[in-house]
Formats: structure tokens, sequence, C-alpha cells
């Protein structure tokens, strides 16, 4: 197949190789459905919000923690950025309540999935039970499952979570062996000294849990949040269900840590959407060897690198299938 | 207006800064069009299609010359990676004869501008006279204007032409003043001996004609392209109509430096949307200061990188349009 496609890409009428990354993007999509003729069907943006232990004292978030629910309502009223850059791009947006500190009422774009109204302080303990971790897990797979027989086979992640950098730069710190000063980034907004103090406040957890680093799931239950977990389980069953994964920034490609050490083919899965202004992502993203699409200088996370890289997958399989040929268009090769 | 729009941009429901180059572009789009509600309308990708005398004897080309006039009828089916990219993000095409050599029957979307059936070769004289050159810009300009009238404010510009990276090469050389052997580049796929030769091939024109780097007019009708020139009239008539300008890759980008130099303003209507992976072109944007949207490794001109980066264009027009505010979604600012 990868013979195949790469000719079918070769014989379009264009030099060798002129459409850069977009020509090994339509290879990997082709290769994810195992198709000569991709197609991306019913694209779907997943929120996955949750709140965080940590957060509730604001040592390592300059924003509220009642921010995380206040912003869901902003996801499901239609106003939030992702919601934007979403409708933009004709891609369907739902949230999913992981775990957050609030009750909401029902509402058709909310799934609710509330492990507990936020994660413990692992200040203090472990943020999740390892029950919690593997019901989260689980969470994430039926989803992506239920979306999967809706007829989606594209799909984008996305989180918010006020104090999830603090999970992300704990999850990277471990499974990558770094320190956290390396992985601690501004968040929504902190200053020279706030990412300072925080990178304080991260290390206490560290020294606190000594979570080995071949244990992923050891990992992801101590620091990791609802959110995260649902987002890992998402991930593993979108892989095994052959459709593509938009990854996003630095709380979702924590995520993609934890699944990927789980199971490596999920990368196969993956097409890496943009690289984040939060200071670890190019890290992790190097670690992965990936070359994101997209380098905006967002840091805002819900998902929106991923939507907004979508036209460019949408473009790759398009070139695939509707450019012509040298000899469909009867265009001479090179000399 | 720029506080306007910038305190419009900081009231968003997210960090501050959070959505970074959009940011940037949004108050680019809202400063062309002097509006705290820009609007992009009838968004339309002019492809201006000309033959170069150098071209004629394949030393600086791995392509035949006919293959300019074949892609014509290659964008005019609708079968060339411009086209699926402009129809996927709803652009218009229209296709310019600048002066290619061969004769087309008439096409709704080919507009006919014939200069002449191809430049003359500047190894031996200037590619086209003063006249020619003036009535190419002129060209251009007539053709934004009826655009305009037609009701477009957004226009994005491509190229074809066997050969037009050597003039892109020797514009740069002598606008910039850069050896040209920092100009050239493999064009659609020469080698390091071709394009080794390429550069010796354009020092002999440079040392030919000696045109001095601060008469951009001069540098145009020497070492242009009819399509370059009309290139060149078209982005001056655009700015002034304040229009935003689509600009892409080596060859656009060379019709820019000479339209800069004619009036500096026009910069300030330009969406740099793609960094090429023609040599030249990041050395270009250097030049501007530009960051530019994409860095997708493209090299295929058509205008490819300016369709491609369209939907970014509108993603930053729609959050500014369309994002709540703090204070309209009830979320809570910074603690």
């Amino acid at each position: 197949m990868k013979t195949l496609l790469q000719k079918k890409i070769d014989m379009k009428t264009k030099p060798l190789g002129a459409l850069g990354q977009l020509e090994d993007l339509a290879l990997k999509v082709g290769l994810i459905q195992n198709s000569l003729e991709p197609e991306l069907k019913n694209p779907t943006m997943v929120i996955f919000a949750a709140d965080h232990g940590i957060a509730a004292d604001g040592e390592v978030n300059p924003f509220p923690q009642e921010v995380t629910w206040q912003m869901v309502y902003n996801f499901l009223s239609g106003g939030a950025a992702i919601n934007v850059f979403a409708r933009q791009n004709g891609m369907a947006v739902k949230v999913v309540d992981a775990g957050v500190k609030h009750d909401f009422e029902p509402h058709p774009d909310l799934i609710d999935a509330k492990i507990a109204p936020g994660t413990k302080n692992y200040l203090h303990e472990p943020a999740m039970t390892e029950a919690q971790c593997e019901v989260a897990i689980e969470a994430g797979q039926k989803m992506i499952e239920t979306l999967h027989s809706g007829g989606c086979n594209v799909v984008g992640f996305g989180e918010m979570g006020i104090g999830n950098t603090s999970s992300a730069a704990l999850i990277m710190s471990a499974l990558m062996e770094l320190p956290i000063s390396e992985c601690v980034g501004s968040g929504t907004g902190l200053d020279a000294k706030g990412v300072a103090k925080k990178a304080e406040v991260l290390e206490r957890v560290i020294q606190k849990h000594q979570v080995p680093s071949d244990d992923p799931l050891k990992v992801l239950q101590t620091y990791g949040g609802f959110e995260i977990a649902m987002i890992c389980g998402a991930m593993l069953k979108a892989a095994e269900l052959q459709m593509v994964i938009l990854n996003d920034g630095f709380i979702v490609t924590s995520a993609l840590l934890v699944a990927s050490r789980m199971r490596e083919e999920v990368l196969d899965s993956c097409v890496f959407c943009h690289t984040s202004n939060e200071r670890g992502h190019q890290k992790m993203l190097d670690y992965f060897e990936a070359k994101p699409l997209l380098g905006l200088g967002l840091r805002l996370g819900e998902g929106t690198g991923a939507a907004l890289a979508y036209p460019l997958v949408e473009a790759a399989v398009h070139f695939l299938n509707e450019m012509a040929s040298f000899e469909s268009a009867g265009v001479s090769g090179e000399g």
C-alpha cells in the first residue's frame, strides 16, 4: 500500500515532493485507512473537561478554578475559540464532563462522564485511584466507539481544565525522564516568577510520589487529570478503529505520551497538528520526532490547534483524490 | 482603530495572546479594512501564467517550456493542486494569460492579457521593453479593479511559468543586493549541479545588464516575466483598494519586492502565507521581517501556499467577530 500510495502521489501534476509535508500527510492518512482513496467522514472535535485538586489553592494557575465549568458553558453555547474554528471547518464539537467541579444540566452536546468533581491534590495523595483511572480510560474508549459507529473516522482532541498544564508537565517529566524545570511553562499566563514557583511546587510532588518512569498507568493515575486519562483511552481506541487522530497541544500530547507507552502503534494514527507556545510542547514533539503542520504560537488548548490544522488534512486527502496526473492532464514530465 | 482592535482581541475568552499569530492577523485584517468587524468577501486566487525567453533552451529548467501552457489547461479544467485547494476553501480561481507561448481558445476562467508569447531571453537582451513592462503593470491593476468591483476584497496570487524562478532570483539579487548564488534554488527540481549551472548562467545575465539596485522598474523590465510584472501591478492596486493580499512563494514574493520598492505601504496589506522550500524565499521573508502562517515545505507555486493558508485568515476574522468575550460568556478573568 505504501508503494502504491507513493506512486499515486508522485504521478500528480507537480514536481516530485513539491507539496512537502502535505505529501507525507496524504501517505499517512492513506496508510491509516489502508486505502488509495481515503475519505474523511464526520470530523469531530471532542473536548474533555475536568478539574484538578492542585488548582484549588491557585498556586500553579493564574485563572481561578471556576473557569473550567464556565468555559464548558462557553463551549456549549458556541462562543469559545474551538467552536468558532470547528464551525468554520465543518467539524462537530462534543464536550465531555470528565470530572468538572460543577453540576451541569443535560445538553445535547455534553457527554456526562464525570468520574468525580475534580481529582485529588497530588501534593498530598495520588490524583486518582487505580479504579478511577481505569474507568476514565474505558470511558474514553467507549466514547470513541460511539463516535465511530456514528460514521466518524477523524477525531480531534481538546481539553479544558484549570491546572492541567501541571499534570502534563508531571507526566512529561516522569515518562521522558526530564527535570520538572524543563517541563513547566507559563500555562494560561504565569510570569517567570510564577513558573519558578510552579516548578518548585511540582518538584515536591515528584519527590513525594517517586513514580517509576516505566509505569505509564501509575504516572497517569498519580499526576493525571480525568480529562487526560480519558483522552489516553480515546486515542488508543481511535487508533484501533483506524481513525485519524488529530493531536493538539501540550496537554493532549501528554495523554499521547501515556497512550504511546501503552501501545506504540497509536503514533501511526496521529497527525501532529501544531507546536504550542507552552514551553514543554516542543520537547514532546521532538521526542516523537514529529513535524507538526502549524506553528502559530498558540497556547490556548481546547483543541484549537487541531481544528485549525484540519483543513490541511483535508487538503492532503483532496489532492490525493482530485488532482490530475501528468498522464490524465496531458502535461509533460521532467525533461 | 489599532487600540480598539487590540482591546477587542484581548477581551475574548482566552488568555492574553493565546491565539498567537492569529491575533496579529486579526489585527492586520482589521487595519486593512479599517474595521472592528472585518469581512472576507469573494476570495479569489488569480494565477498569472507566462513564458520566459531563458527557458527555451532548457539551461535553467528541468521541465520543458510547453509545460506552462499545458498547466494552464490543467488549471482551466480544475485538475491542478491550486484548483483542489481553492475549491476546498471556497475561493474562485481566475487564470491569466500574461504571455504564454500558446494560443488559447476563450474560456470563462481565462483572462487574455497576453503581452507577447513569452519574454525575450535576458542572456541577450532585456526580457521586455519598457512599454511592455508598463502595459503589464497596468493590466494587473485593471484586473484587480474588475475583481474589486465584483465584490472581492481578498485576493491570492499565484503563478505558472517554466523558468520563472530564474527571474525571481535575478530580481532578488538586484533589489536585495545579494550575490546570485544566494538567490538561486532548485526550482522545479534541479540537482546541485543544475543549481550551480543556473547560478553561472544568471551571473552572466547580471554582468551583461548591470541594472542599478535602486531602479525597481528597470529590474522588473530586464529580468522579469510578464506574470511577475502583472502581479506587481495587481498588488499595488489591491493595496490601494484596501484588499487583503495573500502572498505566496518565491516568484510572487519577487513581485512584492518590486511593488514594495515602488510603494512601501503595499506591505501593510500583505498576509505572508507560507515559507517555500525554494531556497531564496526564506531570505526574502527575512528581508520583510515576515512571519508566514505556514511552513509546509511546499515548492509548487500556483498560489498553493496562499490557498492553503486562507482558512487561517478566515479563522482570524471569525474569532474576532464570533468569539465570546469574558463578559458576554460570564467567564472569570485572571485572578
